[in-house]
């Protein structure tokens, strides 16, 4: 063994970079290079493992930032010199390259610059897409929750589906809007992305593409990507995807799936009318495609119901079907639903068994309580009307602070108004330039990146006095820039 | 583009299969295959798409399976004579392709038979993992969730880590087991199993290797396997895992983590001494390993509590240590927790957003209510009594019913013991006979192919009557076999 030369292994999914930092790491860390070896040089180590150069480069680079080795600029590459000391203090894993090299890749930055300034109490909100806590229904949850507390009696092992009666009760809710389905074609999720996630990691197959509305959801691009989805973006009109552009996707080898948000597209706001809807659904079962119907802002209708969903209007095998409370009740709770035919939500099932072990119970309990008589859609009617006070308090703000300078489409429920900064160069600068003035607004770019005069500004969240400052500033800066 | 021969495209990720049944697929569905095409003969497709003639036969399986082509044996292969109306009937999407080809595999058929009988309550529980419902604190569980109700103002949008106050008290927790930590390095996560899933996706390569116990847990195996990650045993003695064998590994280049449960280990029961701990963190150390230690056991000692575990004996960059709830308290509140360090938290964090947006809020306040104060320490000690009760009957009934026919060694806490059936070839044979008998036992077989004169029993969850039955009935069949 000793006499055999090591040289990376071509055929094999790990890639060459990883190969030899972990061949030189070994030669480390096993003390076979002690503190002060000098390395061969990178040329000659290039010819013995027979790659090109830069790979060597790159790996001696990582080497270094994770402590292994020094050397400065024209001297010879040696281990760390206090290298036994190193490895004793804790340094020995490197997370560095582990977290690069992991099967799931890191959240771009963006997402996680705005994930964590939505949690920061001190910025005003025009970006969160959850209604505010002046909506949250807190003494009827506070009841509900004493009245599930009375009655329980063993929290135990569920079937990975969900709690039956709540599955019971989400198939009459669906029936109000024309899906017939069973307690056996639902799934019930941590959420809409949940079910989005189980999608992509249960029936979809690794590198192949799934087709949504551009703009689109970041997080739901994101749900996709990290399995190793690839993405491609279909063109819109004001009635939302443009079905000629799916009837080109059929020589399209890797076509996995179409993703929409029919209802209150995030973020801009859009309705698909009925024979779109039609449309966009035919073109799918032509192609054979199932069709990611993302329906969690159907409720949220201000002006006039929404449209039947698609998934009413199938034979049931090709539309899955994702909804959920977390924006119309409650994020928090983290009760979703996924439903398809029996056999996709067994799979479905059996993935969840494996990444959570089943959703927490209680919450299964209290959304049960919630969905089961009148009281979610009493509730609804309530927020409709806050929701259309909201809204529309926004738009006079908006007509009043940049009527000519900005346009904009009245969302006829939903949470977002998407405004065209008409003559905005670079929304970015904006976003920053606001979020310095303690505002924070979604950038159009970080949904397509030819939106550079789109802002996502939402009603739901932010309370008047703020969607008024925020507006003002709005206006101030864009006029600045 | 209409002259060009197909052909499979050799360097993707997709396999020849996928893309030939693809664009078979596609030829029939787009119409360009009308209903009754007669399709190029195997010999020649195999020769045009230059595949081997063997791939070209498992696709035409794979369409005729899925309705799209017909051929009786010696006649030619064509497209479904009512391919239009098939089409159209709704049978539109192949979810059996596509499920068999998704990033996720299945779980093993025994593994989803398992978890279906777990949840028959007609069936005596040798095997559920699980506290019986007669442990489940009812009292203190309802005046929890009354109080939690009542002090309920908000469930919106949380840190994705979880609730800080929960965090908090775990770490609280944790310092009695002689682990220093903060909130910032621990995740709150759906169980252990979650804890587990994050670990492989978030920091460890696909197609690495994590070295485990042998035999080990079936589920956390899976966790792993479902990512990608391969598995290799790790032989133990009666203190656990073998200190030389991980030694060994120094010469194994995909080593990626261990995982072992040191306390009360499932299925074994077996506790790892503090000088076996010992060896086994300084082995991973010297190698720059990963150990992820799942402890989820612990607080269920019955004779001596637990030694400390390995995330007290380290720097605070090398241990993945994960824990829950649900072994000790309840496995439908879904509540777990994972600790390393802070880059290593924010990394799996982020991927728990990916997948699903946060932990439910409610079921982490009535959490954060047992772990604050002393009601869960307090509840601890009643369950271990019970547990002492139920472990020394089990064992009892074993000496009274297989005493000279089968050997055991006392477990000190957890819920299991592991009997020896001396003489058994088969005891899948033996788990099916019982399962006949209305009694299900996890046979050693599932932990590990070689284990087959083993049977994990659990004293946890089945009635004082019902293991008596259990055991008596297993006698019977044992000298049966």
């Amino acid at each position: 063994m000793v006499c055999e030369i090591w040289t990376p292994n071509r055929n094999t999914d790990k890639s060459i970079h990883q190969q030899i930092f972990h061949y030189l790491e070994d030669r480390i860390i096993t003390g076979e290079w002690p503190a002060g070896y000098k390395l061969t040089p990178q040329r000659k180590l290039a010819e013995e493992l027979n790659v090109h150069r830069s790979t060597i480069v790159n790996v001696l680079e990582d080497l270094k930032s994770s402590g292994l080795i020094e050397g400065q600029k024209g001297s010879a590459t040696r281990v760390t010199t206090n290298i036994n000391a190193f490895l004793t203090n804790g340094n020995r894993v490197n997370w560095d390259f582990r977290i690069k090299n992991a099967i799931y890749k890191e959240s771009p930055p963006f997402l996680k610059t705005i994930n964590n300034l939505e949690l920061d109490s001190n910025i005003i909100q025009l970006s969160r897409a959850e209604l505010a806590d002046g909506f949250f229904p807190k003494y009827q949850m506070r009841e509900i929750t004493r009245l599930v507390g009375e009655n329980l009696n063993y929290l135990g092992k569920e079937d990975p589906k969900g709690y039956f009666p709540l599955r019971e009760s989400i198939a009459r809710h669906l029936k109000n809007y024309g899906i017939n389905t069973s307690p056996d074609c639902i799934l019930v999720t941590s959420g809409a992305t949940q079910g989005l996630q189980l999608i992509a990691l249960g029936l979809l197959e690794k590198g192949s593409t799934v087709f949504l509305d551009t703009p689109s959801y970041l997080y739901s691009r994101h749900a996709f990507q990290s399995a190793g989805i690839n993405l491609r973006g279909v063109s819109m009109d004001e009635k939302g995807m443009i079905p000629f552009e799916i009837c080109n996707l059929r020589n399209y080898q890797n076509r996995a799936a179409i993703y929409s948000i029919p209802s209150f597209h995030n973020p801009t706001g859009i309705v698909m009318p009925p024979s779109r809807r039609n449309s966009i659904l035919e073109m799918c079962l032509k192609q054979r495609l199932p069709l990611i119907e993302d329906d969690v802002y159907r409720d949220l209708w201000i002006d006039e119901p929404t449209p039947p969903p698609m998934k009413s209007m199938e034979g049931g095998n090709s539309v899955l079907y994702v909804g959920s409370l977390s924006k119309s009740l409650s994020p928090g709770l983290r009760i979703g639903w996924t439903v398809a035919n029996k056999q996709v939500i067994e799979r479905l099932a059996d993935i969840k068994l494996q990444l959570d072990n089943g959703s927490s119970i209680l919450p299964q309990h209290i959304a049960y309580e919630w969905l089961k008589g009148q009281f979610y859609n009493e509730y609804l009617m309530e927020i409709r009307k806050k929701l259309r006070v909201r809204r529309d308090f926004l738009l006079y703000m908006l007509e009043k602070h940049l009527g000519g300078i900005a346009s904009w489409k009245v969302p006829t429920g939903g949470f977002f108004i998407w405004v065209n900064l008409n003559k905005c160069k670079s929304v970015h600068h904006l976003y920053l330039r606001l979020l310095n003035r303690g505002i924070l607004i979604h950038p159009g770019s970080i949904y397509n990146e030819d939106r550079h005069n789109y802002v996502r500004l939402s009603f739901s969240y932010a309370s008047m006095e703020e969607l008024e400052e925020g507006i003002v500033v709005l206006a101030e800066e864009l006029l600045k820039l």
